[in-house]
């Protein structure tokens, strides 16, 4: 028996299984990509029909009192075996079930999660916290070794609503398994919004962002998840850790903070107060072109740098120009091949007060540096409809959310399509990125014998920038996850060493654990190791993940 | 003999021993303060001086190795023995030096540091890391209880240098024991700065603003010290950490947000790189009035969720503005008493582009609530030498950084002169600040027959503001510190029975200990301290700060 109440997840690929493309849907997609890809895609294959896959039997079985809430039907566990990194997809693809769960559970409680914890102690089982189940860093594949006798996936689902708004001070509970969308539907009534748009956006949810320091669509000021929590609420497998709800603090190191990027170790996360923003009214946009690489990073810097707070800053590459240039505005449209134009998209927005003033101050930026585009200015009355995804400067994140799905036809069609990030002091910026991308490329050509690498600004701080690097590479049937692997590592290396970080919003998870060993400091892993026996004395919490149980 | 190379500061009050007023100075000042205090002061006393002090024998005595950063005289461990809360001050003043350190350490490099610990531990010391000095929460004061051999007083002033200035990304390495003069004059040639003004910002430590949360000067975005540490490298007791410089990072818990908060009782931070501003050429100020409170905090939230982010957005009460009000302008003169004017102090400020726009959206928020005023706009040139402390918006904070010398006139005068601060979300404010100042007037009434309570807002965020008290009252000889801990208690457990935070930027410290305990989730202390016994397993470090040994 099914419990899950929603609709039932693609097994493999992104969204539900009744999107699922069929074979001649997958052939009219593919067919369209060459350009995309700098390369001729195969025929795309079909995935491995679950009917085919046989798992392991479930080594534990949920006891009677949590049976309504438990499956170990063969589709939950295979759904919850990985996450949505390339060497996931392929792998599921591919009908290959490495570590599925032995049983999913889908708390309807917060109690619930307290009792799914206490029967994991008592029979010795790992317990994986899953969300939107879209890490793509290893963070909710059941991987956990030999000590434990099982594997339970805890699936916060039904944990969906916004359960209390707080107009005045714009802020909500929410309960942390709500995904994207149900978060803006709920909010969209209030003329809320959380404006926090992963590109994981459709699936991934509140207690996944808040657990992997997600960061959000706007390219400045307050967008990482971080900045967005007021209390959070987890349960441990000593007791709950509820903080209080406050604008500021400065009392002791932040509770929240020791949450925030937990990544399932510490607790599971049931709800959050979050920080909300009104539904935009005022909005500014532009396309803007330079020449090459220096002058645009130059631009992009001195807007970091101006205190204008540009919603949208996001530097393109000339491949990735190419790829989404023809988003918002004609202007924007695929440079040459060999062209060496960057395309900076720019926004401002507010709900207070016009923003075509801040425009023409980030115009003028961009200019000095020069830079070529015109804005495109936009008022609107508020509409308790809402939802925050429509508009002109909408049409970009329209194709950024569905690249996921491009993604799936992609890998269908045998070619590698990754992406990995990272952040970096603007004076090692341009060593870092000349050391990553020539790395990267090489390992890509070694690897695969063909592909490209392209790569944008997701983010923007004062200190530096965070980029974000795609890989679209052919890959060899039955090799893609070495293959992957092999230039994740030479890429991860070159991140390390170069002085970025193993990772700005994707997490650690269990993909990054070498780099970020590397990374973090020894004492601090110590520090948290301890705290975690504190509150997991068990370990029983994401074995693996963050640090070694 | 004493080993510190820099000025003797004052061993009770604020400053130095050549600004020691006389006692001729002291009673002029103190006569021009009825206004101020609202009662007439007393005669001044002349504090105990330090001749007529006889401190306990120092318990320990430093190795041979360390005699030479080591003092164990009585100016060292008497001007070491408090911070500078009024109970700390009082008792100074009086002679009464309760928990003065057995040994006083003035480290010249990051090896002394780890060369110190080392023999604490050897001897069962406690170490006290001590910045400034100015801790007003008691979390200077070596009240370790009996299970230590000795206290030693870690004073880091001679770890004061800017190390390395990146201008690229706009951040230094800076040396922990470095004041805020020190940081401001050696930034200055490079046209950077911290934009950080505590009010403690004379004396007060870059080491000691991570360690306690410091809440800069600035109203509203980036003004914590939080959002402005890029990395942090401390000395614990099992070894060095160091954090990697990034703009922003998704990689695990933080572990600078680990240190920051951490009160001296993980490590002793030795220096940070730190996120700077360019100097500001382009201001504007204003000081408006609002006819009573609630249309006053009505344009302040409208302000703080703006998206304007006002540099300064300080809204004074009837009180406040009638001792601050002939600071900014002479529109923002004394209020007669019993009037219910609030004024704001507004202004914009950036390095980039003019503000003017700015104020003109933030004075019409202002006007749309009934608010009365007008900007003064201001532009001026780039100068090597500004060290960001001229200009007309400077007038108040020239003001509010003298605070602390009139503070100890007034305490000379028997004048409690005491402040405590807090943050409270939006939805909560009215309520709770009719409890708070209602429970603390009460207490100044029935506890010193007399006296008066202000307060102002010092930072403003989207989702509540910080509000900060100020007590003026009339102290009885011989019972100060009980009559300041009576009103303190009942200040404090309104707080936190209405929903606020005990310290926003004060810190914990010792003092706030009771109510601190009742904020903090449990099983985050549990946490805390098992992180703690890992770095400092023999517990040597600020022992009674946050949580118990």
């Amino acid at each position: 028996m099914t419990v899950a109440s929603v609709r039932r997840r693609n097994v493999w690929g992104w969204g539900y299984e009744d999107q699922q493309p069929d074979a001649k849907e997958m052939r009219d997609a593919a067919a369209g990509m060459r350009s995309y890809v700098g390369f001729d895609p195969c025929e795309p294959e079909l995935p491995v029909a679950l009917e085919d896959v046989e798992l392991p039997a479930p080594r534990i079985a949920s006891p009677q009192s949590l049976e309504g809430i438990c499956s170990g039907e063969t589709h939950d566990r295979a759904s919850h075996a990985y996450g949505k990194a390339y060497r996931d997809v392929i792998r599921a693809f591919r009908g290959r079930f490495e570590n599925p769960p032995d049983m999913v559970a889908y708390p309807r409680t917060e109690q619930d999660v307290v009792e799914l914890l206490e029967w994991c102690a008592q029979v010795g089982a790992a317990a994986i916290p899953y969300g939107g189940g879209t890490s793509v860093t290893g963070g909710v594949e059941p991987a956990v070794g030999d000590s434990y006798s099982g594997t339970v996936s805890i699936d916060l689902r039904e944990l969906d609503q916004v359960l209390e708004v707080d107009e005045t001070s714009r802020a909500a509970r929410i309960q942390a398994g709500a995904n994207g969308p149900a978060i803006s539907q709920q909010l969209a009534q209030h003329g809320l919004g959380l404006r926090h748009f992963p590109g994981s956006f459709e699936l991934s949810t509140l207690g996944g962002w808040i657990a992997t320091r997600s960061g959000g669509h706007f390219a400045t000021v307050y967008t990482h998840i971080d900045d967005l929590v007021e209390s959070t609420r987890a349960v441990t497998p000593t007791g709950v850790i509820e903080t209080r709800r406050l604008p500021g603090s400065g009392a002791g190191p932040s509770p929240d903070r020791m949450l925030i990027g937990s990544e399932g170790i510490l607790g599971v996360i049931t709800e959050a107060w979050m920080r909300l923003h009104e539904r935009p009214r005022f909005k500014s946009s532009a396309s803007v072109r330079f020449a090459d690489l220096a002058s645009a990073t130059a631009a992009v810097r001195e807007l970091s740098q101006s205190g204008l707070y540009p919603t949208n800053c996001r530097l393109l590459d000339p491949v990735l120009a190419g790829l989404y240039g023809a988003g918002p505005s004609a202007e924007g449209s695929p440079s040459p091949d060999g062209d060496q134009v960057h395309l900076l998209m720019l926004a401002f927005e507010s709900a207070h007060h016009p923003v075509d003033d801040w425009m023409e101050l980030g115009l003028g930026c961009c200019r000095a540096h020069g830079g070529e585009g015109e804005a495109q200015n936009e008022a609107r009355e508020r509409r308790a409809d809402d939802d925050g995804t429509s508009g002109s400067v909408e049409a970009w994140r329209g194709a950024f959310l569905r690249e996921a799905y491009v993604r799936d036809v992609l890998i269908a069609a045998g070619v590698i399509p990754e992406t990995f990030e990272t952040a970096v002091t603007w004076d090692r910026f341009d060593e870092f990125h000349q050391s990553v991308i020539e790395t990267t490329t090489d390992a890509v050509r070694r690897v695969c014998g063909g592909g490209r690498v392209g790569w944008r600004f997701t983010h923007v701080y004062p200190d530096g920038p965070a980029p974000y690097y795609t890989i679209l590479a052919p890959a060899k049937r039955g090799s893609e996850v070495q293959q992957w692997d092999e230039i994740k590592a030479a890429a991860s290396e070159a991140i390390i060493a170069a002085g970025g970080t193993i990772t700005h919003h994707h997490s650690v998870g269990r993909d990054h654990r070498p780099w970020y060993d590397k990374q973090r400091p020894d004492r601090f892993a110590a520090a948290l190791g301890a705290a975690k026996r504190e509150l997991d004395p068990d370990a029983l919490l994401n074995p693996g993940v963050l640090i070694d149980p």
